[in-house]
């Protein structure tokens, strides 16, 4: 086995079997100790997050197997924080894909002229940003990565279309609970001609409110695993 | 005749015919005495240039009636500085197109960790920006001007090839006196359930280059109107 990325909240390493093993570290993004999933530096650590974070995503990824989704998902050992998962080839150095059913964040920042913060999109509004920390993730449109090189229109298509399928799915399962998601970060990989859902799905990826009021990923993550 | 606009480079009247007269003004945008079509600010005054940007824009808007593309032209009266339009409705507050058939400029700031600068983008790459000084100009994507209410996803791909067509008329014509279009920036607006081809074609609008090396506004438009 044999280590063949550090990332800031997993390690990434390769198996015999041609899979790849992603070990959940307890490293969080964030600023200045408080966990912002709209930050790109690692600002805390959290004793456990990583095997909670590896339980949502197991709860989500097999929700998605569920319904029929392919991801790179394969199985996972939670006492040890890893999952093995298929490999897969990323977007450029990283593309992340957003899903936002209500307006807040950066979208308003760009946009406020336009939208005010709370405003549910209706049916869901799916952009992606290059992971930069040093420009701040610009946006880059479809036709952007075709330009690119970086994915053909029609891959783009299949990308937009799943993410609004699992947001989907991600949304109904926090309704159930109670939960209200408004936004959430997805990244995709390209896998035998396939575009698949790769990395997690936690609450750190996602912005989510209860009765109004925005719920901390630490909360959010007790609320989806002790139901 | 009343004013009903007065814009950095175009004062906007309206006719009793129902149409809209623009008149050319002498400020160019640019920063520091220098002209340059990416700033948002006037920056100097040029004597004639207003009259000369409205011949330069007579001429290619002739070339699209010929080409049988529908535009806001109807006339004009270059002795006075005034071209006649259809009325039309901008895109929120201002919404610019940009062809890029050479990367350059901001696509470069953005994306120049995927490629060089000077690059072809075999085919045209067309983004939008909202006209916002304070922001910078924000990117914004179809998908977005469909969740802010601005523009449908049917507007945006019409919107889309039309730019492509007009680009290629333009590059063509440049490149019939020896020069080459790197990048363009047109305005659209709304008129009669139809998105047309807005504002100006000028030689502030574009980026052009003769043998490697760019040529300047004032410069261009002698090119374009002196052959």
């Amino acid at each position: 086995m044999k280590k063949i990325y550090e990332g800031k909240t997993k390690d990434v390493f390769s198996l015999e079997n041609g899979n790849v093993m992603l070990k959940f570290k307890d490293d969080c993004t964030g600023k200045d100790g408080v966990f912002d999933p709209g930050e790109n530096s690692v600002g805390l650590t959290i004793e456990g997050i990583g095997k909670a974070n590896l339980e949502t995503s197991v709860h989500y990824f097999e929700l998605l197997k569920d319904a029929g989704i392919k991801t790179h998902y394969v199985g996972a050992d939670v006492e040890n924080a890893t999952m093995e998962v298929l490999p897969a080839t990323v977007f450029g150095h990283g593309l992340e894909v957003i899903c936002r059913l209500v307006a807040t964040g950066s979208f308003i920042r760009r946009y406020g002229e336009y939208i005010e913060d709370g405003t549910v999109l209706d049916g869901g509004y799916v952009e992606c940003t290059f992971k930069n920390d040093a420009l701040g993730d610009p946006l880059v449109t479809g036709e952007g990565l075709a330009a690119l090189g970086i994915m053909t229109p029609e891959m783009f298509e299949s990308m937009k279309e799943q993410t609004l399928k699992i947001t989907k799915i991600v949304a109904d399962d926090l309704k159930s609970i109670g939960l209200d998601l408004w936004d959430i970060k997805f990244e995709f990989g390209y896998n035998n001609d396939e575009v698949i859902l790769i990395d997690e799905i936690a609450s750190g990826n996602m912005r989510v409110y209860k009765d109004g009021k925005i719920v901390e990923p630490v909360e959010l993550t007790k609320l989806i695993l002790n139901r």
